[in-house]
């Protein structure tokens, strides 16, 4: 059986809900952050790079989230989480979820692991002051440019790019974005929560 | 026919060698970094982001280093470039493409781009300071725990992980990492340049 390793509230809510959304079987194990299981010698042996998620299958351990949810979506290719018998659209799909983890999840990370790249309070400081600013511009170019309407990849398509940007969208708050300013995405968690295996992983995730 | 915009030393690269290997019929466009040209309007109506590389297919246009990577593989499957019946193996094959397009890229992007994540002076300064360290950290954990050998899948497996790892890898020496503490690192390179598609590519690139 499949088993996720999680944190509430980081990137591993992505998959969480793709599990959910394919019907998998799956059990779950909580990584506590505050107690830095994360970086724990049992943790580490599982996931060397001390961070979640991580996904123990019967054929050895995955991470990192595009691979994962692209994973989720070829082992229960019947729920068509990814359009996997076009490799333009399937690339589409992939291009954007490799925007959410290499660009945008990565300005976030600069609010509060500032120490991954540097060394001074000063720079801390200076990196917390801009996040509005970089999550702002990348939520401008989802609106925009990517997000087709009313799932990301358009029409009926809902693929592993919505649990993703749904997971990314969580975070504008307390970001300080106003999500009022992007209206396709305040629409798309309103429905991404309708959801019954959103709702589902949710209640867990915030028990 | 596929086009790839491209700039030379950057992550287009592996692209650029992955196409040369599938054998595609593909033509290439400079883009002009020290002109500025990737946020022309005419290149933003390209890509928005302002990034290269891009990919202009039939069908449209592709962004995101591992997106095209498993486009080129699956798009050339005679050519093996990844294992694409094996939902597992080629997870880990996008596993490993991911930690380098979102924390290993990400990471040297520090040296010369802190302006995406901070505005002052000293904040760069400090970034700069740390790059030889974060670079050496990523790098480590690819030598010890990831890299299988001799190539990245291991045994004769030449798959899209290795233009990538190549390409990250050809960033060491700037980066102020000894590549002679890597020394599968170090073997890997010297075979990628003993390849066809690379010494074409290197010399088209360079040219």
């Amino acid at each position: 059986m499949l088993k996720l390793y999680y944190a509430p509230a980081t990137c591993a809510l992505a998959s969480h809900i793709a599990l959910q959304e394919a019907g998998a079987a799956y059990a779950t194990e909580l990584i506590d952050f505050k107690k830095n299981q994360q970086n724990s010698p049992e943790y580490l042996k599982i996931n060397p790079k001390g961070r979640v998620p991580s996904l123990i299958t019967d054929r050895g351990i995955l991470t990192e989230t595009p691979a994962m949810l692209a994973f989720i979506a070829q082992s229960f290719p019947q729920v068509k989480l990814a359009p996997l018998d076009d490799a333009f659209a399937f690339a589409q799909v992939q291009a954007f979820n490799s925007y959410l983890c290499s660009t945008v999840h990565v300005n976030h990370a600069h609010k509060g692991r500032g120490y991954r790249w540097a060394t001074d309070e000063s720079s801390f400081t200076d990196m917390m002051r801009k996040l509005p600013e970089t999550m702002a511009a990348c939520f401008a170019l989802i609106e925009r440019k990517m997000f087709r309407g009313p799932w990301v990849m358009g029409g009926d398509s809902y693929t592993i790019c919505d649990p993703y940007l749904f997971t990314l969208s969580g975070w504008l708050e307390g970001d300080s974005v106003d999500i009022a300013t992007l209206p396709k995405v305040a629409d798309h968690r309103r429905r991404m929560m309708d959801r019954p295996a959103v709702k589902k992983v949710l209640a867990e995730e915030q028990s």
